[in-house]
């Protein structure tokens, strides 16, 4: 099994993604002739990540034991979590367990990339225990910003490892039971090798409040605004927070529109599966909202991270074809910004204040995530031998371990683990032995991993000063120039201003180019160095830029 | 006066930048023949201004006015209020007036610019006022997160207008003496016309820390550190900040290093003008600190908002040539990150971790800005008739505006203004006549103003998807191509990697090239439009990709 010692009494835990970020979380157990995948997310692009859409994990571990790979196992439906499977299925064509409105979500997903005919799909109970080779997998409910979000107790034969997924203690969801605490409590009495937890909030003291609780805000605003129209941006995937949303609007006489493509699917599914409640005549649709007051209607729109192109954004720069934002309106952020995203939101709230928006945006959101109290109940329940922290940056990773420390669990029995790190287990021991392949692969449009880091690289370039392209006409034979410099710029300086620039180059081109036939020069890569060498000086000197430079040498056919 | 009312017994204040945004601070006050300006900042480039260094103030307003431009009244040396003074100087070439410590950070930046010698500077006291034309400006002592920042009292022949700059209330500053609240009540006590207040807190509940305070946790945290080295990195500006980490350095025994150009800068500047007391033996340099044992050295750097080209940056991605961050190292961030770093600066903390070393980021700081408590005070001793608020987002104006309302101001007498405006204000009224040109200039590399927004549009197309070059040789006259198409891509896919796709280019375009020419096209533009749409609906077949494609026409001179 790749560079690392072929011990199979041990039991090995392999990240292939999910360290070091939030996002991409995909996580191999193997023991003997079986593996299987925890969850198979993706992650959104970093900024300098020009022009990508998605990023998915690299499995070419997966892919050279193909033949042992029994399953993936998913704990709930957010993109971070299923993501990638439509590209990793493609190679790596495994059945699929999840829950249930988990799988309805994936199923949606296959079904847009035509995959649906040829998964294997089987849906998963609370409670249920599914077995794969010699690992079994125990479902467990946990409570999270997604419905149906469960954590895994892997039964291994060198012990039981416990995955939380993402989770939190929500003692009154507001659909479907507490998380199972009773479960974790029983696991850990049996005796809990490792417990792999959910570290982003663990940095955050105290406890995550409950969903309910923001159904309580949400009633207060709707009756504090009784006479505006209401506007709400939550996350698409938040089923419980659109439930109370249209709660609240059903309570206050409301019609209810949906705006959003994701928006609109997942409640179609949640609907669909019976995750959702929407009592009849409460959702009209988008074309209907003119018959009604302002003041009896309210809209549920995806765009709470200032998403460009999401319904929010457009209606707050007037692009929206159907909602005008008007004086009045008011206009709630159900949601807090993800890291990275806080200008991008800003500037969303900006605007709409400009158009005479009511804006609120703060404390309408509870997390999804435990926080450090929460975190230190479930290991004080499972009692875990070993912790390995999972689910966020380096420092989330390294906080959620001094919680570990702090509950007793000695320093070298916390593991922080990097992708692609191989943990081996067994009940005596455990250390991490070896690596192998991991990364991240770029998907931009339809094409997968065919933009690596040079096209980025040159992104970045072409971005930050343009590019300048310069053809020349050559006869090398007869030492001649037979087509004069062609330049063409964009990016760089708006040409139609630079006659001058343009006069100049021309001549310094020719100049070279004379230079290079007069010296008999032959080869093509010289001249174009050449080019590229007197042209990127004159800019730098010029106006101290780095325009990509783009030589082509034209020869007529002989 | 442009396109407003000519009515000199009115008085004029135009913000030309500032407003919908924290950056680029100027505003004109303009009464009959006098024009004075305060500040002259710039604002640092947004996420989609690609490769754009600074951005400045159009002043078009100043240049058609100028030979009533008296002065630029500077309030503090903040980029964002000095920054564009070489650029715009060279315009609009009048006086600039300033306190001590701002005229320093002024002159170093005109000495850069080469322009020390053309600028006339006069360095103005607390309690001083200079006349202006018909303007009267006096100065009056605040405190900010830069020492020696001003308001001003403009005296104008319909009333006082006060401007607080860049403030917060601090009764127990490092250097020097308190806000000088006195005079703010004895001007008040005279009558005010107008308060233009900081809007940047004004979201913020309560009453903005003493910077005293950030004092007393340095000296905990280096108590608590005594067998580590501490690394802080802060403002460069923050001059007193500066100061209380050199007393708890001295404190507690250690050696000083700086590093970050723009550190050593202020600090020899605040140094030079006594602002700054540094005990003898205390600062060493970067060479020396290897004669000290770890835990007698500290150093203060730049690079506290994850710049990714400042000192601790460097550091935490292991490319700083002479300090390495090791197991057990400290590093402070004395700094919350400015609205849009939050990733950046979460970056370098991960890497800084994973390098092993202890990092503090909460609660090292306090803000230069008055909070929602201090603003009341302000409102409460000057009484205004009118509130401008200024400096900050939309968002941070509206708080403001709302404050002032809730301190009973009448609605109708608090102006949210908009960058341009033109608000006239007499003794009896005040309304908003019309509005002066005003926009962004961007400055990149040594260029200002050549790059606009079609410049950028192009680079943000080319970062996205790259460029596509199609060069081929054609004879209009005898209707043949004399150079088969070469096609030369960046930052589209890996060329290398893509025969495929370069043969069915060639042949798309040979074809296209070769249907024009049958038709007996002489166009040039014909020809580049036939190969742009046929090439970029192939290529959007491809991979749904659209990147900028660029043909180019060779024809050998006849």
């Amino acid at each position: 099994m790749s560079n690392t010692k072929d011990t199979t009494e041990k039991l090995q835990i392999i990240p292939l993604g999910g360290l070091e970020q939030i996002g991409m979380n995909i996580t191999a157990f193997c023991y003997g002739d079986s593996i299987i995948v925890v969850d198979c997310g993706l992650a959104f692009p970093e900024d300098d990540m020009l022009g990508i859409d998605l990023v998915i994990p690299d499995v070419t571990f997966l892919k050279e034991n193909i033949d042992k790979v029994k399953a993936f196992v998913i704990t709930h439906g957010h993109e971070d979590h299923i993501g990638s499977l439509p590209y990793i299925l493609r190679e790596v064509n495994v059945p699929v367990y999840a829950t249930r409105l988990t799988m309805g979500l994936i199923e949606h997903k296959l079904e847009e990339h035509k995959m649906l005919d040829v998964v294997k799909r089987k849906v998963v109970g609370f409670g249920s225990t599914i077995t794969l080779g010699e690992l079994h997998v125990e479902f467990i409910r946990t409570n999270h910003s997604i419905v149906d979000a469960a954590a895994l107790a892997i039964y291994t034969p060198v012990g039981i490892i416990v995955h939380t997924g993402d989770f939190k203690v929500d003692y009154t969801p507001v659909f479907g039971d507490p998380i199972d605490l009773q479960r974790f409590a029983e696991i850990g009495k049996k005796g809990v090798l490792a417990l792999m937890s959910d570290s982003t909030n663990a940095e955050r003291p105290g406890y995550t409040a409950s969903e309910k609780t923001v159904g309580h805000t949400m009633d207060t605003i709707f009756a504090e605004h009784e006479n505006t129209r209401i506007i709400i941006a939550t996350f698409a995937s938040n089923v419980d927070r659109v439930q109370q949303i249209i709660n609240s609007a059903c309570k206050y006489g409301r019609k209810v529109v949906v705006q959003g493509r994701s928006m609109v699917t997942t409640i179609d599914i949640a609907e669909h599966l019976g995750y959702i409640q929407v009592p009849e005549n409460t959702l009209i649709d988008i074309e209907e909202i003119k018959n009604y007051p302002p003041n009896k209607t309210a809209i549920i729109t995806t765009g709470s991270q200032g998403e460009s192109m999401a319904a929010l954004s457009r209606m707050a720069s007037g692009q929206h074809k159907k909602i005008t934002i008007d004086q009045g309106d008011t206009v709630i952020f159900s949601s807090n910004p993800i890291p990275g995203n806080e200008k991008a939101v800003t500037n969303v709230i900006n605007e709409l204040l400009m158009k005479g928006a009511d804006v609120i945006f703060q404390d309408v959101h509870v997390s999804g995530h435990a926080c450090q109290e929460d975190l230190k109940l479930i290991y004080t329940l499972v009692k875990p031998k070993y912790a390995i922290p999972v689910h966020g940056e380096y420092k989330h990773l390294i906080a959620n371990g001094n919680l570990a420390r702090e509950l007793g669990i000695p320093k070298e029995n916390v593991f922080i683990l990097e992708t692609g790190d191989v943990l081996e287990l067994d009940k005596e021991e455990a250390a991490v032995n070896g690596s192998v392949q991991t990364g991240a692969i770029f998907v931009d449009g339809t094409g997968v991993g065919d933009v690596g880091n040079v096209v980025l690289r040159d992104r970045q370039r072409l971005g930050e000063a343009g590019v300048v392209v310069v053809a020349i006409g050559i006869d090398r034979e007869n030492g001649m120039i037979t087509s004069q410099p062609n330049i063409v710029s964009r990016g760089y300086v708006y040409m139609r201003d630079s006659d001058e620039l343009i006069e100049d180059s021309v001549q310094l081109v020719t100049e070279v180019v004379e230079d290079a036939l007069s010296r008999g020069t032959k080869d093509y890569n010289k001249f174009r160095n050449a080019i590229k060498d007197a042209l990127g000086d004159y800019i730098w000197k010029k106006n101290k830029r780095r325009p990509m430079i783009l030589p082509i040498i034209m020869e007529e056919e002989t």
